[in-house]
């Protein structure tokens, strides 16, 4: 039995839905367990959150900073930082933890620049260490599946792709009402210059490039401000170009009042096409030409190894967001003890890294350029 | 009792889908008969396909212009025409029926070209008699529901906008194998300039305008030729504007591998959204930000009255496309027997017609343009 | 050309949803006309009716002995005759129509009682004439599929069947409210002695025996009169023996509140099993063992000549209720027209007829003992 | 903070797929450790499945007895007993517990036989100790909220529910080819009398009487042994009666090839009623008789307070089996804190508990009764 690996959160602390979901998805299968934080800028709200944790009350910091130096000197230090603030943070925290030799799993966007993106890239490349990008939906098995069938051939070239992300809980103006999740979301100064294209826009982009492994070649976006007063993008369309040949679109709006987190991928081949709803996530659609639609289930034993190595329950016992976060854990678990044993190159290449962090930046940079223009532009 | 309104049909003899339903759909309420008809080009052909449809046999006719000729001058002629042939066609047999005084139902696009829509347009103010198209969409009861939804303000202001018309059967080259409908779509001679965006997506124009209320003010389109030596586009990609504060998605492809039929429409207001299926045309969810999702099911006693006008069938007891069709013939039957009467201005609100026409030429004619440019180009 | 059948309608007239729809049915595909009708009891109603309908005037009866007797001396008089009334008019018309040579197409159940059917079933054998029943479902496509896929063996030995049709619109007491559907239905005296399990459980049992070519051969029932003062059961729930070895359940309920129309059958057989929604008509679930479940959609080229065969639309276009009932209109017309060629044995084996009217008398009589007796009893 | 509680689980080792289950939902909200296991009655074995779960190899017991007394005098030893054996050791393991001052969560059905259920519950109340019984669906927010619906009489008198729990994976006799899951299963011996019956037929007898709150008051069942060579039933339906006026259906089978782990629950009132289906739990659809059907989504701010408690993720973000699992883990171990802080009577109405325990038994016991008889018997 190898102990399990200590992770140090940073955000994540009062008010933020995403704190206990990295600690509960981190530790879900048993080779994590989270051992420190900097939960808020205020070290007794730290110390706060810690104690709900239940992690030693030591090892709640009051600044990122102050952990690191702390936990690299322990013994027991942490393995791996998980970086869950906002936006404008995650370069300075991904730089001081690879700096002081930690490991990191960032929430995404990965940087809140194209230009930090850039410049974390050459960070984590000369730092030699893991790190991976919290893409969440990239850890269901049935993404795995889509992306195997892509990959397959059997859907013939791929022509054709229709992405959305729609969220509704920006329909008003919630953050001028104490909504902390949304007045840092719409804070170009904590978030960075993309609003819906940088919070939701960039997984349904990340999801894209998944799952056909083709690359977004160009970009016509429309970015708005729908609500009044906001600073940044609540809504955007987009037309792509995908490699050389294929299309598409791209929707991503966090005021399509009445949706929840519906996102949803379609890939359409010469011979068939895929379709997968996140809020349906344990069944994926494909369609034949020539045959009739066939519902994939969860945990067939019909479905390929991609998707069964990320499978824990029998088909019908459903998983969810958590166990699909826990997926990406479970891989850069894996990385990091394969690193910590000497092991370079250790990212699997179905757990997302900084490739897709700069992509991701990269993303809203064009759009925010394409909606300028109003037209066209290369990616 | 009065007598039922006589029908004459151009086009849909052997081997086209649309005449047997436009017969089945004109029929199905008991107020029209098909009388006769013009169903190819050859009066052999024609005899064999007025055979089939049970019509007196001096009334199946080798050409429209003799149809138009003979039928005017019998006490018994047909009270309109139904012009169900390829679109190179719709302009010359509109102005021959409405020249004769026979009033006309078209088949969409009105016409092959923006140019010869202007031209109709004329043609019909002059002429004062109906003249309907078949946007068929816009005769089920939950589309019509939806429409009184948007008009009633309830989901707020209209802030986008998604709509998708999805077919895969050209997704290989059928029309270089016998396939007679493909054939003539993708003739530009035959069937004007717009291919998919024409067939089908004029469609997904239409019924977005004909729900929502709004007008679309801007198109950023790409059209595609994806199947190699295809003259016209078979996919299609769009950003809209919608009056002066709305955006939206359109796509529309024929080339979706695995879609049959996938005509589908979301509209999203400030407090809620909705959205419906036509293959699944008897239920319309309805999203609202502060309460459960709706389903509001075909036949439900809680409807508006325009979805009650047209509907046949208890609840539970599906209608489909011939009974949606056959509310535009219902409409469209009054209308010719209002004018009959005397009265003008005689087309229902509900029932497109020539206004609907142009516009959608007109739509044909900016998203070509804006594919030319790659930009957005005003409506 | 062949002329159309003629048809005359008995009961249907005002206030009668299923009146209309017959017409509209049997009118769908051209080889058929509503040509006289016995509409109501009052020949006064009759003809208002008959106008309605666009009927000859002097075609509407005040009886449907009248309608027998004058019909069956004109040239031109009807061919068949459509029994669209309560119940326990059903064998006194049917035998006055045999009487006088003309073909029959009966609502069902096909009698009031089991004794009446047992009866009705020498008059239609000694008659020779054609006799069908509008066991409507029967008429559609995936209803054909199912019952090809059950023939062909793919799905393994038949292990267990669900059916239920459940419905709501007897959850309070319109009877005595002026709902006309509802006083006829529970007055013993018009309906017959069983309420719910006679106007839908029959339809329940029926399309369970058509699609699985099995017979029940024993019932465990439980009949029930839900809502206070009620003279006939409301709500039914059985378990089922089906041939030697399989088993199943059967529910019929008209107080089940909410749904509208809930007709599903489900068979599973050792290697997969089918499942088929009438409210969603155009799919059906196949689900297998060993691979992916499976959607066979209506129009699919992949389906088989029975599903096929009784198509009328390419894929993604719906059809309904109306267009199933059409189906076996259809069949029916062709096994008059067959008739009057003098051949004999003309009811196709997909069209039901006497035997299953008489199946289903003995299913409503098995399940009354049963419910008396508490237990299982013999088929 | 406070420490976690510690965990002892019995079974659930190698082969097993509910012991890690068990680890995952117990240790998810952050309150319980896993700290000791008698996973096999090899104490190789269990040192193996010890290592693997990542516990002291001290504490990887050879036998539950041995367990027990070692455990309950260390100083740090096991708060509470988890069972996940085979059912005849339920009881024997319990009381084991039970004797040494350890709570228990078991597994259910409760114990092998209903005498047994009956000795346990005695054994329970003379403890004063917690036990709970791991009814998992009980633990999804959207059963919370039917319940809540149900108590709060909107529905109206509740007079039918359907209720089914359908799997295929014992289709074929995969307990004579390795299947250590279904061998166990379908040995009278380990199982004890009930077979699909008392695998998956309590769960769906418990849901309902959960759900509904109504108490099955008769029952006639069918108990069949659908492959060949079984020597426990494999299917089964039931006829029901609830309370003094509502009946229903219930179906579990683990013969219904194709299905994988279909649990439906329908409740039926006068004005309305909902459907929940596990393997889409984040949906409940309630349809009214004078309005919309509702889909009510887990997360939704309009959910009553019960589902709200137990809901840990925005709306879109789908929970699963294991967050329900987690959902009685966090009650039980509340009750544990409770109990060990001197609180009596300490089970919330919501976790099922030795009560429900015994009407399971109940349920299975009086099941073959009525199927021995071929009638309803009293409950």
């Amino acid at each position: 039995m190898s102990r399990k690996l200590r992770m140090g959160l940073v955000g994540g602390g009062p008010g933020a839905f995403i704190g206990p979901v990295h600690k509960m998805a981190a530790e879900l299968d048993g080779k994590i367990e989270l051992a420190a934080g900097a939960f808020s800028q205020s070290a007794e709200r730290s110390r706060a959150a810690g104690a709900g944790f239940g992690i030693d009350p030591a090892r709640a910091y009051g600044s990122y900073a102050e952990m690191m130096e702390t936990e690299s000197r322990r013994e027991d230090g942490i393995d791996f930082v998980v970086i869950a603030t906002p936006n404008h943070l995650h370069l300075p925290v991904a730089e001081a933890a690879l700096g002081a030799g930690i490991a990191v799993m960032s929430d995404k966007p990965a940087t809140a620049t194209y230009d930090e993106a850039l410049k974390l890239e050459a960070v984590v490349a000369k730092a030699g260490l893991p790190y991976g990008l919290t893409h969440t939906y990239a850890g269901y098995s049935l993404v795995r599946e889509a992306r195997a069938l892509c990959a397959s051939g059997k859907l013939g070239p791929i022509r054709k792709v229709a992405v959305e992300y729609l969220q509704g809980w920006l329909s008003r103006p919630v953050e001028a009402t104490g909504n902390k999740q949304a007045a840092w979301r719409s804070d170009p100064a904590l978030n960075g210059p993309g609003g819906s294209i940088g919070d939701i826009g960039t997984h349904a982009f990340h999801l894209t490039e998944y799952v056909t492994g083709l690359k977004v070649t160009g970009i016509n976006a429309t970015l708005r401000r729908v609500v009044p007063g906001r600073r940044l993008d609540d809504d955007c369309d987009a037309l792509l170009r995908l490699g050389s040949d294929a299309s598409g679109t791209l929707m991503a709006s966090q005021v399509a009042a009445g949706e929840r987190n519906r996102l949803v991928l379609r890939v359409y081949g010469e011979n068939g096409s895929l379709e997968w709803h996140q809020e349906d996530p344990n069944s994926l659609s494909v369609k034949w030409m020539d045959g009739p639609e066939e519902i994939r289930h969860a945990g067939g034993g019909y479905l390929g190894a991609d998707a069964l190595a990320v499978t824990r329950l029998p088909g019908g016992h459903p998983e969810g967001y958590i166990e699909a976060f826990a997926v990406l854990y479970r891989e850069f678990a894996e990385a990091v003890t394969a690193w910590k044993a000497g092991k370079a190159d250790v990212l699997p290449a179905t757990l997302p890294g900084i490739e897709a962090g700069v992509r991701g930046m990269r993303f809203i940079e064009r759009a925010i350029e394409s909606n300028r223009l109003g037209s066209w532009v290369e990616f």
